[in-house]
C-alpha cells in the first residue's frame, strides 16, 4: 500500500487543472510586510546577509505560509545573486537599492571571476523550506530574467527607464548578447540547483520587460527566456515554469508564443478579461491584483478581487498580486483579500 | 478666383487621408536637441521663462521646422502650465524636474486661486508661430491629459510609479474626481484658446497612462480624455485631436473605443504590426520610433524606421517618435531618419 500523494493545488493548476477557489500566494519579497520579518531582519542585519543565511531565509520564506496558509511559498532571495555569482560585487544601499560593481558599461565580463559557489546557501535555504513546508503548499523558486538582470549589471544599479542597458543593447548588440548568454547559462544552472534542492516550480521575473521596443523585446526578452525554458525542460523535465514579463502589454502574446512557459504572470495593468480572451485556451495565468488596491482595502479591494475572480471561468488561475507586495500593506487587508478569494 | 488652399499633409492624414511618404514630426520638447535652442536658452534663462515668452517660445517652436522641414510644429510649452493656471506655484529645479507647491496630497484645490490669465502668453506664442509657419506645415497644440497632470499636482513633483496620485485615487475617489474635473474644464478652455489662436490640431499627452490597473485606467484615463474630446468637438468642431496614452499596452484598444480620438499615438513599446491588425480600420496612427534607436543611428535606426514604414500599408500614418526626443540625439541621425522616411 503506497502513501497518498499530497495534493498541492498550486502545482496542480500549473499543470493545467482548474481549481475553484484558485490557489493563492502573494509576490515577493516574501515577508517584508510582516512584523515577524521586521523583527528577524532587525536581528540579522542586512538584506543580503539574510538572503545568504539559509536558516534565516528559510524562516522568512515560511512566515507568510504560517500566518496566512498561502498555497505557494516563494523563496526569499534576490534576483541579483546571479550577477554576484558572475563576479560583480553586490551590496544594498539603505533606502536606495542595489549596487553592482564594477558596472559593465560595455557589457564585458572579462575582468570578472565567476563564483557560482555564492549560490550554494540558496540551495540550502530551499532544502530547509521544503523540509518544513505543509504538504499542500508548493515551493516556488525563482530567478530574474536575463534582460532585467542585465539592466542592473550594466548600470551598476537601478536606472531610469533602463537607459544604460537599452543604449548598450542598441550600440553593441554582440557584446550585450554575450552578457545575456552568460546570464542565461548561469540562470539555468541556478534554477536546476533550486529544483534539485526541492522547489516544485520556478518563476522567471522579467521586471523591466516593459521598457523595450518590439524588436528589442523579441531579442532580449522572448529569445533568452525561451532558451531558459527549453534548457530546463531538457535538464529537469516536469518542473513547471511561470514566466512573468512585467509591462509587456499586448506583447504578452508574443512572449507566450515564443517562450512557451507553463503559466504566465499578469501584471496589474493587464485587463484580465483581455488576457482570458487573447491567451491560448488552457494556459494557466497568475495574477493580478493591484498592490495599491490591497493597500486601500474596503470596497476598492473587494471590487478588484471580484473582477479578477470572475475573469477566468474556464482557465486555470493562480490568484496573486500583479506586482510585489508593498511593505506598508495592512495585514487585515491581506486577510480580507484571502477570505474573498477563498469564499 | 479663389486662392489655392495650401495642402498640409499632416492635417490631411489626421482627417483620414493616406499619404506616402507619411508626414513626419518628432515629439517634444520642440528643439531641445538643437544647438540653436541651447543658444537661445542660455540667453533667455529658465525653461519656464521660455514657455511664457511668446517671442522666444515661437522661435523655439519654429527652429526644427526651419532646420528639418518637419510637417508638424509642436508648440513649445509644458503640460504643467495648467496646474500653474489652477493656482499652484510652479518651478523647475535644475537637473531634477518640476515642482508644484503646495502638493495636493488630498486632492483639494480649495485654497488655490485660479489664474487662467497665466495661459495668455501661450496663445500669443501660437499666433506668432502660425504667422511664420510654412503653408504646408501643421501647427500642433497640446495639453497634458488629466491623469498625468494630476500625478504631478498631487505629488508636487514627478513621483516613482505615480504612487501618491494612484493611492489618492483609490483612497478618496470623490476628491480625486473633483481634481480631475477641474483639470478637464481648464484643459478644454486652454485647448479652445490654442485653437482660437490658430493651431490646426491638438495632442493630449497621457504620459503616465501606463501605471494604472484596468478599472482605474477606464476611470482616470479613458473617461476624462473622452470628455475633453467631446467638449472640443462641441465647442470647436473640425479640429482633430490626437490621443497619446503612453504605456497603455493592450488597453490602447479601450482607449480608442472610449475616447474616440481622431488619431492615436503609439509609444515605442507598441508593435506597429499589432496596432495595425487591432485598431479600427482607417484610424490614423502616429509613431513610433524608439528615441534610443534614433540616438544609435546606423543599421539599428535603418531597421527600426523600415519596420514602422512597412507596418501601415493601408492606414493613415504620421511618422514620429514613440516618446520625446532625447537631448543628446545627433542631428545627423535625425537627418538619416528623415531621409529614410521621405525616400
Amino acid at each position: 500500500m503506497s502513501l497518498p500523494v499530497p495534493d498541492r493545488p498550486l502545482l496542480a493548476v500549473l499543470r493545467g487543472e482548474l481549481r475553484d477557489p484558485p490557489p493563492v500566494w502573494f509576490m515577493r519579497q516574501a515577508g517584508r510586510y510582516l512584523p515577524e520579518y521586521r523583527a528577524l531582519r532587525a536581528d540579522k542585519g542586512g538584506f543580503l546577509d539574510l538572503c545568504y543565511d539559509p536558516e534565516a531565509a528559510a524562516e522568512v520564506t515560511l512566515q507568510p505560509i504560517r500566518r496566512f496558509g498561502f498555497d505557494g511559498a516563494i523563496l526569499f532571495s534576490d534576483i541579483l545573486v546571479v550577477p554576484h555569482a558572475l563576479g560583480q560585487n553586490l551590496w544594498f544601499e539603505a533606502g536606495e537599492g542595489p549596487r553592482l560593481d564594477p558596472p559593465l558599461q560595455n557589457g564585458l565580463l572579462d575582468g570578472l571571476q565567476g563564483m557560482p559557489e555564492r549560490l550554494q546557501p540558496i540551495y540550502a535555504t530551499v532544502s530547509r523550506v521544503v523540509a518544513d513546508l505543509p504538504p499542500t503548499a508548493t515551493m516556488l523558486g525563482f530567478a530574474g530574467s536575463p534582460w532585467t538582470v542585465a539592466t542592473y549589471m550594466v548600470a551598476g544599479r537601478g536606472s531610469k527607464d533602463q537607459a544604460p542597458a537599452r543604449r548598450l543593447a542598441y550600440r553593441d548588440p554582440v557584446a550585450f548578447a554575450r552578457l545575456v548568454d552568460a546570464i542565461v547559462d548561469l540562470t539555468v544552472d541556478y534554477l536546476c540547483g533550486q529544483i534539485d534542492a526541492g522547489v516544485h516550480a520556478v518563476q522567471l521575473f522579467d521586471s523591466w520587460a516593459g521598457s523595450l521596443a518590439p524588436e528589442q523585446f523579441r531579442r532580449w526578452v522572448v529569445e533568452p527566456n525561451a532558451r531558459i525554458v527549453a534548457a530546463l525542460r531538457a535538464r529537469r523535465p516536469g518542473t513547471p515554469v511561470i514566466g512573468f514579463p512585467k509591462g509587456a502589454g499586448a506583447k504578452l502574446v508574443d512572449y507566450v508564443a515564443g517562450v512557451t512557459p507553463d503559466a504566465v504572470g499578469l501584471d496589474e495593468t493587464v485587463d484580465p478579461a483581455w488576457a482570458d480572451a487573447t491567451l491560448p485556451a488552457g494556459l494557466p495565468v497568475q495574477g493580478n491584483l493591484d498592490p495599491l488596491a490591497l493597500i486601500t482595502g474596503g470596497d476598492a479591494l473587494a471590487r478588484a478581487v471580484a473582477a479578477i475572480r470572475a475573469a477566468f471561468p474556464v482557465r486555470p488561475h493562480i490568484f496573486n498580486l500583479g506586482h510585489g507586495i508593498l511593505p506598508d500593506t495592512p495585514l487585515s487587508h491581506v486577510e480580507q483579500a484571502l477570505a474573498m478569494v477563498r469564499a
